[in-house]
């Protein structure tokens, strides 16, 4: 058997038995077929091998070809923040729901993941968002997003004000509770929900979203994801803004900064068996099976 | 001139330059017409007029037969929530901008409002949400809203996970960022950002509409406002919800907590000049005149 | 036994195997409880039963206290619009999938249907629009709509233009694909798929929903079913337009004409099991069981 | 002067005198700069000017450098369809108001136009659609779309059947009224009235765009524009549907047959002055100045 990786890094949701019980079987799998297998240290003493290698994240990150990520599809936006920056190859498994981004079954892993270490699979690359605050022309912060990023007031039913340039162009003055900025990734999750469009992950594109906008026109808007947009945030709000990342990850924001939002260098390595088929896990997690009358 | 109202309330956003013009105005208006003025305290020492009466606003609305309210319609709706318990009657003049609450314009007042004072004005009834957030079977908090209730965790992009019930009917399960119950003088406000209907103020109804639902197939729907709505707060939330009234006031709700929301006993009685026509209004607010293509 | 009802009707789609295997086996049902049936005359001699009563519809629902209809919702629309004006109850068997008005299983029909007949039921008045067509002051043409009443150029993507008047006051002037006017009863099926609100069956209330506007702010609005609606339809279209009332029966309208929905007189009177659920009927056919992420 | 264009046609709105009116004035400022213009026939005769160079549509295409469009968006469409295999470019002259296509102004168009003529403009490659019918692996017939093509019944409130494949994937069976497929320049038009998200011309991408889909989970769906959509159409479909293009042009489908759509290998080169702005325009079309609450 020729392998396509050769040391493969597994992590997953700590403290979850579900995880932990699919891990140990990724493991054992993987040393059957004599491939070095790297654990996240926030599992690795909660499986039950002796002489495990275990490493931080961003260690694990920078050794290994591949990485098989055991949990939902929010464990993996957060493991894919940290691994895009390296290179590596990613894949998830799910906890028993199929996700947008974790499409091996725990319970039937070994033929599809069979067929991946032997080369078989589809690549994808999903571009990352990365979104900065600047002050007085400085970078106060910054931090990415596979998903979306969300500025929003930390409250709800309070209304925000700020302008949108895109590629330096004034595009709109707004106010509403907030603005989701989200990649095609994203476009399925929380911008979906505010009525934002399904983008197909192979678009080079993002969508802004309104959120309660108070004009009744502002609709979501599609650009190229190689534009640059920019947030001015209006003195006249109030403090305690935040830019979100993925939902784990928050900037502050104060009134009169700006927030930069632009593709990331790098994108994820996401893998897929071959007979992956996006629209086919959209029917599935839309319920588009099922009609009304 | 045969008096409709003798003794008048007049009440203004304090600290507000405009709305104290106003109110001097006014002030002089009724003196010339012979009519007793009270001035809720907080404006008072703001009118530049000597042996103003003065009062607080509960003082205020037990006092008097009609409150003109200077301010945009944020502002009516706290003086609102609090008058409508006194069942005065509350006419609102706006600081330059047409509100839906508040009809009368502050430059030109005078005629319209000469003939609301000879009794020339129709009255509607515009009923009020009360919310009660109960606890181990007893009341914890609650308050009052002329618009809406709104159920969140107080974080925006931050889901909670809540039952519905009406009148005691399973109604569904949902996770969002929350849920909005408007009156119907509040669908043209918040709800109608989120994607809920307009409904004519003479209706008695209102409609719940959901914030960033995670199933696709939720929609607003609408109930008699005769009904007992119920929100029971799963025990997985975590901590830090509230129901907002209006915006202005916020109820602390803990998970585990049951949220009853119910027509409140005592409406605002809401005058307006006879000529008074809703979707006028509704047309020039929501810009009913501009055409797309 | 007590009976609630003396003689039943037998109504169901014609020259559908699976509706006529229903409607022998209800025939059967009520004649071993001694109840006399009288059977539609389009699906009479499809029944192999000896001595059947065959009536047509008109004298059908003239004779009888209550019609069982077999079939979809949408043979049911049918049914109701001709049935409401005779005052007998009406109560559905579905052919196989959950309807909002058929919820008798056609497998299993025998203990609900035991229960109505011995008076355990719960009883509806779900009311019809009624739409006239007006030419120089003269109805044309009126039908009746149990789910909508639409106003559509029988062209798609082929603008109208028309206006809309609310007991007598001008709403607005619109430009779209047409208008829809629906019943709550209505308001789960074409409306929805517009973007209108659900309405709660006992509220006393219609919804106009706009398709495709070409102004971005128009928003469906909810108005008192005690409300007329007029549409005044601009002479500036081209002919061709129709009102059709559930999607059966379309009346035409000629541009300079004026269509005029009220609330028929003759509610249908709806019967349901005692058990009956609406929402839970409302959630089974919107899925709202199952979640996005 | 050095002048960008040496032949340049002009044509317009037929039998409509605003456009003949400016007709008349660019051909007069065209004379004193010394170009040849060239006339489209249907309006050549109602410009009073002797010895006037007519041309049908398609030999002015062949013949000219620059075609300058008099009229609306929509005539623009139907001159954009012929005009784009030509290669020539084109500007458009509204008759009034603003358009997405039509940005010179008919009252002052003398110093953009002075402008564009000395080679101060800003080109935009706008792709078009090719919609195809086949019909048993033939082509029955085929036209091109600017804005959008629309499979429908040609009756409102009539559902259709069928199924979306996109590159040979199986997206999505769906029963609706219909569905729109645009391009970033429709995204402004039919698909926004629909719900579809605006589109940035720039960006090579199109938009299915569902109408009064029965199951509510349907969202628009944004796909790159070298995707082949493929609209298999059921069977079971009564007869009469069509494939509109720009709503100019109808093309019969039949039960069975396959719709296919791609982008079309002529763009149109759609020219603007240097100051130009697509989010200026989007502003004042959508209203985006005007404010809710």
């Amino acid at each position: 058997m020729n392998n396509a990786f050769s040391t493969i890094g597994l992590i997953g949701k700590p403290h979850h038995g579900g995880a932990n019980q699919t891990l140990c079987a990724l493991y054992d799998f993987l040393g059957e077929r004599g491939l070095k297998a790297v654990v996240e240290e926030r599992v690795a003493d909660q499986l039950p091998r002796p002489n495990l290698v275990a490493m931080d994240l961003m260690s694990l990150g920078a050794h290994v070809d591949l990485v098989i990520v055991v949990g939902g599809d929010g464990f993996m936006l957060g493991a894919a923040r940290v691994l895009a920056r390296f290179g590596c190859a990613v894949i998830g498994v799910n906890r028993g729901n199929l996700g947008f981004l974790t499409d091996l079954d725990p319970e039937n892993f070994a033929p599809a993941l069979e067929a991946v270490l032997a080369g078989q699979y589809r690549v994808e690359q999903r571009f990352l968002l990365e979104a900065r605050v600047m002050r007085h022309g400085e970078v106060k912060s910054s931090n990415t997003a596979m998903n979306e990023a969300v500025l929003h007031p930390n409250k709800i039913a309070h209304m925000i004000e700020f302008e949108v340039f895109i590629d330096d162009a004034f595009v709109y003055h707004q106010r509403s509770d907030g603005l989701i900025i989200a990649t095609p990734t994203g476009s399925t999750a929380y911008s979906l929900s505010g009525g934002g469009p399904i983008i197909n992950p192979a678009l080079n594109a993002m969508v802004l979203t309104p959120m309660f906008p108070h004009t009744l026109s502002s609709r979501p808007l599609v650009v190229s994801a190689d534009s640059t947009v920019r947030l001015r945030i209006a003195p006249s709000n109030d403090e305690g803004l935040e830019i979100s990342c993925d939902g784990h990850v928050s900037l502050p924001v104060m009134p009169g900064d700006e927030v930069v939002l632009s593709k990331h260098s790098q994108p994820l390595k996401l893998l897929h068996p071959s007979h992956y088929d996006y629209y086919e896990v959209l029917r599935r997690k839309l319920g588009w099976g099922s009609r009304l009358f």
